[in-house]
């Protein structure tokens, strides 16, 4: 068995459905200490088990390069979705079954946090500063993880040059994709309030329904934006309409309905807040944005170059920079430095028998420590 | 005391919140046969308790007048709304505070039920053919109600020459209103499918938010009449709407909604359920009807004019003919004969404190009397 396919089993099998703590944490210590990283781990969260508030565990490793060498930064999340029913195997016993390793958190992303590790045991301690930034808490709520380890760094004077995160990039050979952006994202609710009465008598009630539909008629036709070099439009989606009205003679008092809008750097979370609040007040009602993240941006250059590079002579392919997606906690660490996320084949996340390719995580491996050697050469 | 408050305390004090049965039944048949009247008593509905099937009972009595001679018909329910909290005094312990008598049904409808035995124990019994058709379920579903009295009518050949219901039409002073129609009813349930997705990735879902809101719109805008000499415009309102998504960042599979039509005699359910369905259907919908009734109009004419003419001698006041208001019985009793409601005043129905003028039962069974006459002489 190789190493990074041994690295590999060691964190599949510490089970760390979001969030995570203890075990998990454990194993990436008991790996990362004997490579000469100085190891800080710490909790934030004091809320009840299953609330936004719940407890997650962060772990912050560093291995200090010469003074005044270039410090790059490997971050990426050892919480787990939940597994789910019908696997072949246990999702939290890894299991090699022909080509593939089984098991929650093979390619999101244990996977390539393996490969991480593996990587810098390949790279010498005089090349440069390296640090692991890894959360418990990246498929939660997300409050008290990569936020709260981007504050730890700030107050310890931990500044990287460059980024990566390891999230699940490519999609259907190992390289084909790497993000250099993703889009912000933005839930909106949106409410209307009017007066209850009785459908026999609509002159003396006040139906917010159809103000709510006007609304979201508008918003629905909006066109936000037509892309950018690197950005697909922006796109608004009606998420959830409420009202939960039972009886059938009552014109009700209120009306709700959700939006949610994947937008990319034409725009801000606040500024699509101010726009959909005008809509709303125009038809006689109130929206409540949470911005889920802002929208990001590494321009192609010198360090989508470096993984590119890194890429092309482990697979041979050329990676395609992307934006497309969801979101990922490079939202949070692009205020830090310039981030790039690459990673496994993401065809099996978050779903049933979700697996890697063990020759992936080989290659891999040996991407991450080219990439960390010329980020640090740079 | 006079014997019409007598009757009415009687039947207050049977509590019978809808579906009723029993008691109040048992003091219906203890007024009505002293007064020569064959009274049948049947139950219909098999259903659990608080199902809508549950059973429910039904009473016609009959007092034949000599052969040839005209049958007038009295109709209404003993079944009550539930009483509620915050009264004053208990809804079913009937109590006279000055000149009012309070509890639930003493205008809806108990109190006219008492004036309508007052009325005919003052009508001469070969004046013609009385009967009373008197359901214990019309607050409720009214499956087993009315509808059923009009069978067991049918099947035993009474056929009324004309009938009044005698729900609470009076709105400021006893006699100001008497309907000689209602609007009709139809609730219809409104429903696209789509396909769930990642608002991350709309172009792998199908939204099916935006269709019904397109669709919503296009159904608030239509104009479905502009009234008619005795009718207000047909009303649609929106009453729900349904997707019940929880999760901020998927596009759900189905959304859904419901319509309320009041409508006036230019449409019928059926019409109005082809028109909506087809703009349902326009926007990818489907529309699911349920016609609650069919609207019902007596034209003005010799029947409004007897109970106008009763009205004025008692009250000095001329009614006025309506077609206001939510639906009552009558939307049943139309397919029998033509039928027009007159009863006591509104102010309290349905409310805590319920409560009648004692003067008003006194009047309102004198003009019940005078009806009963004129209508068996026409």
């Amino acid at each position: 068995m190789t190493e990074v396919l041994d690295l590999a089993k060691r964190l599949i099998a510490a089970p760390s459905v979001t969030p995570a703590t203890g075990p998990v944490f454990d194993a990436m210590e008991a790996m990362l200490a004997p490579l000469g990283f100085e190891v800080t781990r710490f909790k934030r969260g004091e809320g009840e088990e299953g609330s936004p508030e719940e407890a997650v565990e962060n772990l912050f490793a560093i291995r200090r390069g010469p003074p005044g060498s270039k410090h790059f930064a490997f971050a990426g999340h050892v919480d787990v979705v939940p597994p789910g029913s019908g696997w072949a195997s246990e999702p939290f016993e890894p299991e090699q079954r022909g080509e593939l390793l089984y098991g929650r958190g093979a390619v999101d992303m244990k996977g390539s946090i393996a490969c991480m590790v593996d990587a810098v045991a390949k790279v010498p301690a005089d090349a440069g500063t390296i640090s692991f930034i890894i959360t418990g808490d990246e498929e939660g709520p997300a409050l008290h993880g990569t936020r709260a380890l981007i504050d730890f760094m700030r107050e310890h004077g931990h500044q990287p040059d460059l980024c990566l995160v390891g999230e699940p990039t490519s999609v259907n050979r190992l390289g084909d994709m790497m993000k250099i952006g993703r889009r912000g994202s933005v839930n909106i609710w949106l409410e209307v309030e009017g007066t209850q009465g009785h459908v026999a008598y609509p002159h003396l009630a006040e139906n917010p329904i159809p103000k709510l539909v006007a609304m979201l008629a508008e918003l629905d036709a909006l066109v936000l934006d037509e892309g950018t070099d690197w950005f697909q439009p922006s796109n608004l989606e009606i998420t959830d309409l409420e009202v939960g009205n039972m009886a059938h003679n009552v014109i009700p008092a209120k009306a709700e309905a959700r939006i949610s809008i994947r937008f990319n750097d034409r725009h801000s979370g606040a500024s699509l807040s101010e726009k959909v609040g005008a809509i709303a007040e125009k038809h006689g009602g109130v929206a409540k944005p949470i911005i889920s993240g802002e929208p990001f941006l590494t321009p192609p250059g010198e360090f989508s170059d470096i993984i590119a590079a890194a890429v092309k002579a482990e697979t041979g392919i050329d990676p395609e920079p992307s934006t497309t997606g969801g979101t990922s906690d490079a939202r949070f660490l692009r205020a830090v430095c310039p981030v790039i996320e690459f990673g496994l084949c993401n065809a099996t996340m978050h779903k049933r028998d979700e697996a890697v390719a063990v020759e992936d995580l080989e290659v891999l491996s040996r991407i991450y420590a080219r990439v960390a050697r010329a980020a640090l050469a740079v």
